[in-house]
């Protein structure tokens, strides 16, 4: 049965009592297809878990990755929803299985989530697909983190594509990734260092349409967090990785300070802050 | 020297002993290599080894996986030869090196199979490629099955493409597909029921062009069987990997009995059962 | 800095001894990114480092695999560089390092390579990228092979992709293929003659626009040096690999000789001389 029938037609399940997957009135949002994706393809960059909440705001989501080092911190308004129904609820997803289970819908298919308290499960149907999904007890879900917030001396806007190049450039040469903001020059410089070999990335005025430069600042960061492989168990692909060529990114540090990137999506009603811990440089 | 020579010139062989290659009388068929490759395709989803038995009535070939739970029968009337000479032959061949030897040849490039008696071995030509195949001794191949009549409760056509992906659908979540048969909805029911999650597919009358359910029926199949990964030593993909979306499929099951799908190929002159017995269910 | 710059500003090093990146006088070339990356693969078939001589004369390499049985002898005419400086430099390179810190720039970017003696390194430039590379002690390399004078007895040239595909066809049976140039068909015979199976591709005038053969002639040689895969911790994938489909090659062996090919690349610029020893045959 689909799911969107059964706010009117709660009274069924006394007559089907070995499907009891009628959801709780108002708990059934809709949602293109491409905008769970991205939700579940940036979450899977720091974790496998996560604590959906989900209802008449929209979506909202934040994750730590287990070493602590890198954040995501999600929301989608309710204006990217076909329909958010007028309730609201919190639960705990296993974010590889749901990404197989929406992997049949595309685009702007719409895929309809319905929260079942009763059964601690959301049903999920696309196409002509319907997935009954256990939750998981948020209460066994690592804590969300809430992201800080930093007074950055340093500020500017790139193409996430641009920026993702550099620092797989310096992949080439080091586990770390330099950023230094040249305030005389306007520019940022993007390092590998490695024992014999350095590469370097420049973006100047063309690569950066917004910057604003306070002070010179030179921090490293981790590659592996930013566009790295598979760690600890979870489809890790680095924070950057999930952006398209094309989207704006922001991008904010200090010297020796996390470094903060935040995108929109669906339309401007999606925000991604993704946040990175820096290496304290001792050398 | 080309096989297709060597009917008019068998003479030949005494003026070149070294080569030993002159194929008996009328023992020479002409093929289109995509119509070579669907057949080795095919039956490579079940053994590594058939014997094909080729000549003026086409092309037969059966064969049941070592496990006794596949089976394919397949029949490439002479129509959709270019040639099929006058003679018949029976040969064993292995498939997976039958597969590398018609590699480069794609499409309508004719694929010339000549039989050497002599030599227990095929001659195989096309493009500028001539190979010299050992068969190997019928006797040594596993027996050749009987597909069973059958009396199905359930049969329909659908999209190859569309049933293939319900399996794969159910597969996320168990290493069984269960087809219910509803005859009030006039709908299949494809299912995955796994510990914690459940998917299903519903294929309708949109999806079912044909469909005659007698009686409701539900029977579960192995999903490894097809559309899964490789088996037993053979390139074992599926008995519904090789079939291209958009092939009409009739597929006929009943209650807890095998599932047959058949399909056509090459203009309508070449034709494939597949059989797959059932899991019986204890729970 | 720009290492186009630095021939102008030499004595700006004394002003910043941190970067000590200047290049000496006129050791700068700057090369389209494809000429180098096809210089790079071919050199990649054979060994992990080579010594690049660069300078007013264009660009020299000469490698020989461990084995001592492939080489590869090339040269960058000067009429392929956009600039080159009048200075000459040896400097050793690691390939695959070098592969990677090119991969950015494509087609006709300009690639620029600059000397530094003092450190031993090469500076290159593309895009918006900047690479200090340590070059290694020419002396701690491999000798540079020379390429022996030969008298082959048969020479043809052929389309690079039709030459490949007849010897990927050879290695589905052998190990070794077999090189038979038939004079009175005027036909090259390329086969791999298996345990049981046999394959072979004949090229006849079609496949063969020139061809000169003096005698019947029959070698062997390695399918893994001319189309296989890595062996030896090299990227090494065969010395035939690196050639586009409709590259002219001229080929030239004589019996249980080497066989040595030769292509044009570049605009006709760069010239690559391929040479393999023969398997000799003890059957």
């Amino acid at each position: 049965m689909a799911a969107a029938d059964a706010e009117a037609t709660d009274d069924e399940s006394a007559e089907e009592p070995e499907s009891g997957t009628e959801s709780a009135e108002g708990m059934t949002v809709i949602v293109r297809a491409e905008v769970l994706q991205q939700v579940v393809d940036q979450l899977l960059t720091v974790v496998d878990e996560a604590i959906f909440r989900i209802g008449y705001d929209g979506l909202a989501v934040a994750a730590v990755d287990p070493a602590n080092v890198g954040m995501v911190d999600l929301d989608v308004e309710s204006g990217a929803f076909e329909s958010v129904g007028d309730g609201m609820f919190p639960i705990g997803l296993n974010l590889q299985r749901l990404d197989d289970y929406i992997d049949g819908a595309s685009g702007a298919d719409p895929v309809t989530l319905s929260y079942r308290p009763e059964m601690r499960s959301i049903c999920i149907e696309h196409t002509n697909v319907e997935v009954e999904m256990a939750g998981i007890d948020p209460d066994a879900i690592r804590g969300e983190p809430d992201i800080p917030d930093l007074d950055p001396s340093v500020e500017f806007t790139t193409d996430a594509g641009v920026f993702r190049d550099a620092v797989e450039s310096a992949e080439l040469v080091s586990d770390y990734v330099e950023l230094e903001a040249v305030v005389d020059d306007q520019e940022l410089v993007v390092s590998g260092i490695g024992d014999t070999d350095k590469i370097e990335t420049v973006l100047g005025p063309d690569e950066l349409p917004e910057a604003s430069f306070e002070s010179d600042a030179v921090s490293m960061y981790s590659v592996a967090y930013l566009v790295g492989g598979s760690t600890g168990g979870s489809k890790y692909k680095g924070l950057l990785k999930p952006l398209d060529k094309g989207t704006d990114l922001r991008v904010e540090f200090s010297q020796e300070h996390p470094v903060k990137m935040h995108y929109d999506f669906a339309d401007g009603f999606g925000h991604v802050t993704v946040m990175l811990a820096p290496r304290i440089q001792n050398r």
